[in-house]
């Protein structure tokens, strides 16, 4: 669990505008406190609720989110719809169904990406609506949104939980333009982990075949002349391309050594 | 909820090859059973368990999987990480800690892009595996994979669940490339600009519908009390969709008086 006190403060000062995510009439206040946690995740940080059913605030809210408090907290409350959105710009409504209405659909990649669009030609207040669990947003709700918002998933399985949706909707707009990668990963989406040691080089690798290959020629591994060129290169391409480190080496050079003596001693006490 | 039955056939029908997931020594069977359910959700069939703690199979497993029935009939039970992976070709430890060992780091949209690609340059199986709740994965379990996938989220607070962790990898295995995708959205990326002039407000567009209303009401547009409703959403459907800007809405509120002063001297002069 990590420290809470200055999760949003931290997040705010990292990430671009976040969306506020409106959750419409929810249910359970664990719900609630799911996806206050899954927001938090992401970077994510003001909640709006309208209408929870079971009231407002809530102890099991508070449990399930796992520390994400300053969320659950800062949540602002809502009557109804239109108020919850009423100082927006621009707002989603996520549902899985068609709702037989004229309104843009956007994959939650899409969408998402079109709030930092436009929040990157002049800030702009957006929102993510999502509905109660089990029945979704109702249609008058759906009609207060620019477009709607659609994960797409398996169509023979796609129903989700209400923190899983809000999760993977706050991580799409979080995947779009993520500030919390550049801390681990300087340029790419690959990192390596060296720890101390430094990259072997071709050299040390080098002799390392060097002091290989002249113990297997002692000891007999090649069995005829004609075989080595191939099975050399064969080992010294494995190891090349293994990615080794200096210290990957120096252990390798003592694994040799130590195999050779043990060969050696045996070899003299026959 | 979805259907079952046929869900994994579905999904196999549609997808590319999917990882394993690999759960190991997961401690509740709820917690195995909404990750079969977030796998489903993204196409991912092939669960496999190492020890899990309460044994297997479980009854809560089964509720929680809510409907994922398939999956987890079909769960591959292990007692050890090394038998668990011992036929794949390609595994990916997920991790949020450095472990100190050299090994390759990827985000979850670049490691699950890399299976994408070892399954299209020839079938290759890969998996990808999790650690129990909370104290993740050992040491040894990580030693055994490739490399470590990595989910990168918020550094102050950057804990999931076991189930959220398996739904974002599965996600953004499926969103690498997604068939249900297609079926959905023909061109997804639409964005508008809005020129020189601010979005409307919600609250704007509000005041503009209750302009518009009230001067239908009085005109007589609305022919019986049940049609009012339903005409009433679409035009406000119609209105909050169309991408108003402040200015269409000041140019609506003269049009609408214009035309009401219009009806009144053309009233007055019949």
């Amino acid at each position: 669990m990590a420290g809470t006190n200055s999760s949003i403060a931290k997040a705010e000062g990292k990430t671009p505008l976040a969306p506020a995510i409106i959750l419409v009439r929810p249910q359970l206040g664990q719900n609630i406190g799911m996806c206050a946690r899954a927001m938090l995740n992401c970077g994510v940080t003001e909640l709006r609720l309208v209408k929870p059913r079971d009231g407002w605030p809530s102890e099991t809210a508070g449990a399930a989110g796992a520390g994400a408090d300053d969320v659950l907290n800062n949540a602002k409350l809502f009557e109804t719809t239109a108020d919850a959105v009423k100082d927006l710009e621009f707002v989603l409504a996520t549902t899985a169904r068609n709702r037989g209405m004229v309104k843009e659909i956007y994959t939650a990649e899409a969408g998402t990406a079109l709030i930092h669009q436009r929040n990157a030609g002049g800030v702009q207040k957006c929102g993510i609506m999502f509905g109660p669990e089990r029945t979704g947003l109702e249609n008058d709700d759906v009609a207060l949104a620019d477009a709607i918002l659609n994960i797409p998933l398996n169509p023979g399985f796609s129903s989700l939980n209400l923190a899983q949706a809000v999760l993977l909707v706050s991580y799409s707009w979080l995947n779009n333009d993520n500030p919390f990668k550049e801390e681990l990963y300087a340029e790419s989406d690959i990192t390596k982990f060296l720890g101390d040691s430094a990259p072997a080089t071709k050299d040390e690798i080098g002799n390392l075949m060097t002091q290989l290959l002249g113990a297997l020629d002692t000891s007999g591994f090649f069995r005829s002349p004609e075989q080595k060129p191939t099975i050399s290169r064969n080992i010294s391409n494995f190891f090349h391309r293994a990615g080794m480190t200096a210290q990957d080496v120096r252990t390798l050079h003592g694994v040799f050594a130590s195999l050779i003596g043990k060969r050696r001693r045996g070899t003299g006490e026959e």
